[in-house]
């Protein structure tokens, strides 16, 4: 796997294709644009069921769908560029060239192919709306907002019955879901900020999502290269494989050579909306000299990036000068590579951070290809002893101050969060980002909630990711097995996004969400009814699951057994109850009354007696009464 | 590893002993009882960081102690039979022959060997105290209670600067943790209820711990043989191994044969205590048909269990037949192993639980070997539609009157928690346990926060478990990758116990412990200094910590690179701070001044002033205010 990226041979890529266990890809048409096929995945469960089939929110793109020819080589279907051209207000132009730079001067066998095919760039007109951000604020439904309203429906129809009561139980901290999801609902929580579309113009190939806390948390993969290790052909495997498994986005983090090249072949292939950290490719361009970046640098790789189709950009912006020296006394001082480079310039020069002098210009530039703001935290706590530290609340506040200009500009926008930061100081990031940022989506890494667990900071991460999803967060940034250790390969991404798929969805329960229990219930159903195939194909991880229970119990026909390696038939105790339940079937009714069994009226009343005779047994037994023992 | 149990060949069980990375095992003397030696681990630091070693709390026993002969023929050394010997109220007697039900009627090469030492057992005495609550609350300070106070002190003594204001900053929702704990606060604890010192006067090995929400929260692991698969070696080791990487008290569950002998080697070799669910052997008594189940076979299983030593039973006395029909429309029906056997019973014989009915008398037996309550939750929710419902509700309120009543016996007592809870309903849990149950510690099983991902059911339980800790759980009940899947190896038991450390440490924190901290700062500046060594050594598990970095950079001079794979040399932020900081100190005091540099003074003036400074460069750009923006 850990093939030098210098020693690339320009394969094709290989990614991995085809249906997930028991599950067929189909589509579903919004009616109010039936040209429109929105993906899902439908898990079909075992005959014996008696219960409909699962259809389940679906990331994996054409990549699951056997009746697509996938060519790597070619990219995806560039659906998009319809609805783009549709609403107008945009052009096409000649794109800028690519510049030996931009693969940080890579060449001959160390320059990666590049992408066979090229596009010329979209951009948007001056006094016309490109954004959805602009076109939520003008009233108007983009088809963007049509698919992911479609989307987000998934399972509310089935679980219409109860939803409110769902939503009630929940506690949403503030959040506000539907029992159902309108396009409207859409454009009104876009138009307030509190949701985005990261979908640049360019990115033709995209499925829309939505990212915003009335909405499922969404979560997102990190990949990309280093100039360490690996290449071209990894990176999209990754790519590929993070969506299969659930990743809503993927950020592409290279920072070696190539990183242009890399970038084309990903996003040419992908099916969720790609961020980047625009900083890392000009510092490539300056031969990783901090303080020889400029402003002309930068906003040169805004343009190179946003042409490509970069659905998203970090930008620590909010890392102000001012605030340097509030990290001095720090344990871990500047973690975020984007935050200790623009310190690092700001030092040097002795300067205001361009990114912050340079805004208004970069909102200007993002707004013409409708790439989202992720204002980055640059002074995120990298440890727990720097958790909520006065450099972090104080970037906080210049990053709520550069929403308003972000938004004033027409550009969607979302905020980064920490970082490692103990349980009981969780919420007040989130209620203070609320607050700072008018309500803007915010997106966290984590939170690790303890520092003495590298190998392991996928779970002390899920731990302050789950919690932090369900106090609002609405997008969740994985981390991997491998964090602070090393460069997570194909199995690492795995473990991440099932994490944090799970992490996501234990917020998304917790919140109320209306439609996300009927998978739980479904896979519990089948766990009590020893539907072990079901109970695989329902999991997050089919293949693991499977593989855990073959471990022990291998045969085919011990997917039948009504137990499993834990207790033996004996023990187990969903047969025990199954046995109990099959007991009262049997039962006439003089006989359910007596034992208080007949289930539908009066349980109360025979609790009651029971209590009453249970007291009593308990009486004749020992001659004291349990009231002078209390 | 997978061994059938009828193939065993009575090898002597080989466990895994030696040091952890840079560890040395020391012990310290209490000053009131230098007598007593109290375990720890100190690691050590590489020379070049400047600052002490750090000791941390060990449960691995003499295993990890290279000046300790470890022979699993004869067991470890019986040190705590002086202790109970010394404060009297005890007999030694014959204890009971063991018969071949005892083993499931395993014979010839079926049997499990014999332990081969034999010590006869202790009993306490009519009218003498016996247990550690009633020494307690006769103002009576046990050596037990000195031992785990020294423990719990590990660390508090370097951390004692600031301590006040680390608890001060903690929230922990009504815990009481002391800056220092004295055996004096431990017998209060005990006396109170709020504590218990698992340790039967016959588990002579044991390296005593305290459960309580005033102190670290504690972690258990569930080993044992099923009917299945597994064996005594392998579950022998099983428990060596789960100590070494962190569990407090580990459950032996084993439901097969042989159920007799495996617990006596498990217990001879255990330097923690020892739980057991004694209805499983009695339902082995009888071939597993509930039915035939008898309060006397149960009471003999009792005295059987308590002269072996084990140190605390589940007890699911709170199923009532009045509580079984609220489990009629669960969706996974009562999962509990011990619950749906009882329902079984009851339901058949149409009689409350012998549990409850005989309960007095099953205190009466605990009492005299000092055996504790672990009050089951034999209707705990098995799915998260089950959770916190009347089922669940009604058997806590029981629970709560039992331990009035085992309190009045003189037994310590701890209470099971679920299970499969939503996080938006893991408090209530909590605080109606405290309410109901009169403080007495709380001991649960994660609880999983969603159902759909078995397979990491170590994860979703491990947000529970982290949350409901720092809530006031105070020991959690690990789940391991193979939960609902199969009998975990030792692979799974690893990963399992290091899932629940780093729970319990993340509960430990976010409470305002005043020492847990230390760990986390002393990993955290290894890991801003690149010290890596350290970073392994210091981590939970640091086979895994340092595998996972060498995967990509294997070469001993990396272990010295300031940069790691992740990011490579160039786009290392640890790195970059670091220039910044050199860069700082480079510079004259004037320029220090002019950059807010100059640390200690007037920090905060600098702040605004530069918040002035980047203002104006902004405004110079723009020309707008940010006011108006705003």
């Amino acid at each position: 796997m850990n093939k030098m990226a210098d020693q690339a041979e320009f394969k094709t890529p290989t990614v991995t294709t085809g249906s997930l266990p028991a599950s067929t890809k189909d589509y579903t048409n919004p009616a109010t644009a039936p040209d429109i096929r929105v993906p899902r995945r439908v898990i079909a469960l075992h005959p014996t069921a008696n219960e409909p089939d699962v259809p389940v929110y679906d990331t994996s793109g054409p990549y699951s769908d056997p009746s697509v020819t996938i060519d790597v080589e070619k990219g995806l279907e560039r659906h998009r560029t319809a609805w783009v051209l549709e609403r107008g207000g945009v052009e096409e132009y000649e794109g800028r060239d690519v510049r030996p730079e931009d693969n940080g001067g890579a060449k001959g066998k160390h320059l990666a192919r590049e992408f066979p095919v090229k596009n010329n760039p979209l951009r948007g007109l001056p006094d016309h709306k490109v954004t959805q951000y602009e076109f939520a604020k003008a009233g108007i439904i983009t088809k963007e907002m049509i698919y992911v309203a479609e989307r987000e429906n998934i399972g509310r129809q089935s679980m219409l019955d109860g939803a409110q009561d769902r939503v009630d139980a929940g506690e949403s901290f503030g959040a506000e879901m539907p029992e159902f999801v309108t396009p409207e609902f859409v454009r009104a929580e876009i138009a307030r900020g509190r949701a985005i579309i990261p979908s640049n113009i360019n990115h033709a190939e995209l499925e829309p999502q939505i990212i915003g806390r009335n909405f499922l948390v969404k979560i997102n993969a990190n990949i990309g290269n280093s100039a360490v290790t690996s290449s071209v052909e990894e990176e999209v495997d990754k790519m590929v494989w993070a969506t299969r498994w659930g990743a809503d986005n993927v950020m592409d983090l290279s920072t070696g050579r190539n990183i242009h090249n890399t970038r084309e072949w990903i996003i040419r292939n992908s099916p969720v909306p790609i961020g980047t950290v625009p900083i890392y490719q000009a510092l490539e361009k300056v031969n990783g000299t901090a303080e020889d970046l400029t402003w002309e640098i930068y906003r040169d790789t805004l343009i190179e990036q946003a042409e490509q189709g970069v659905d998203y950009f970090t930008i620590h912006a909010g890392v102000r000068l001012a605030y340097i020296h509030l990290t001095a006394n720090r344990v871990c001082g500047i973690v975020s590579r984007g935050g200790s480079i623009m310190a690092k310039w700001m030092l040097s020069h002795h300067k205001e951070s361009f990114l912050y002098t340079h805004f208004d210009e970069i909102c200007d530039i993002m707004r013409k290809y409708d790439v989202s703001f992720s204002l980055g935290d640059g002074l995120r706590p990298g440890a727990i002893a720097d958790a909520n530290d006065a450099a972090q609340f104080a970037e906080l506040e210049t990053l709520g101050e550069l929403t308003q200009i972000a938004w004033q500009k027409g550009c969607q926008v979302m905020i980064e969060g920490p970082g490692h930061v103990p349980m009981h100081k969780i919420k007040v990031n989130m209620e203070k980002q609320l607050r700072e940022c008018g309500e803007a989506p915010f997106y966290t890494l984590g939170p690790l909630t303890t520092d003495i667990a590298p190998g392991y900071d996928h779970i002390t991460s899920g731990i302050g990711a789950a919690m932090i999803g369900w106090f609002g967060t609405s997008m969740l940034c994985y981390v991997t097995p491998k964090e602070h250790l090393g460069l997570p390969d194909r199995d690492d991404v795995k473990v991440g996004v099932i994490t944090y798929k799970l992490a996501a969805h234990a917020a998304d329960l917790a919140k109320g969400h209306p439609a996300a229990q009927m998978r739980d219930d479904a896979l519990s159903r089948a766990r009590f009814e020893f539907r072990w195939e079901d109970q695989f194909n329902l999991s997050l991880d089919p293949e693991t699951a499977k593989d855990y229970h073959d471990q022990t119990l291998p045969k085919d026909a011990h997917k039948t057994a009504h137990f499993c390696s834990m207790c033996g038939p004996k023990f187990c105790s969903m047969k025990i109850t199954q046995d109990v339940r099959d007991y009262a079937d049997g039962l006439s009714d003089n006989e359910k009354t007596a034992l208080g069994l007949s289930a539908k009226k009066g349980m109360d009343e025979m609790s009651e007696k029971f209590k009453g005779l249970g007291g009593k047994i308990y009486l004749s037994t020992d001659g004291s009464t349990r009231e002078t023992i209390d």
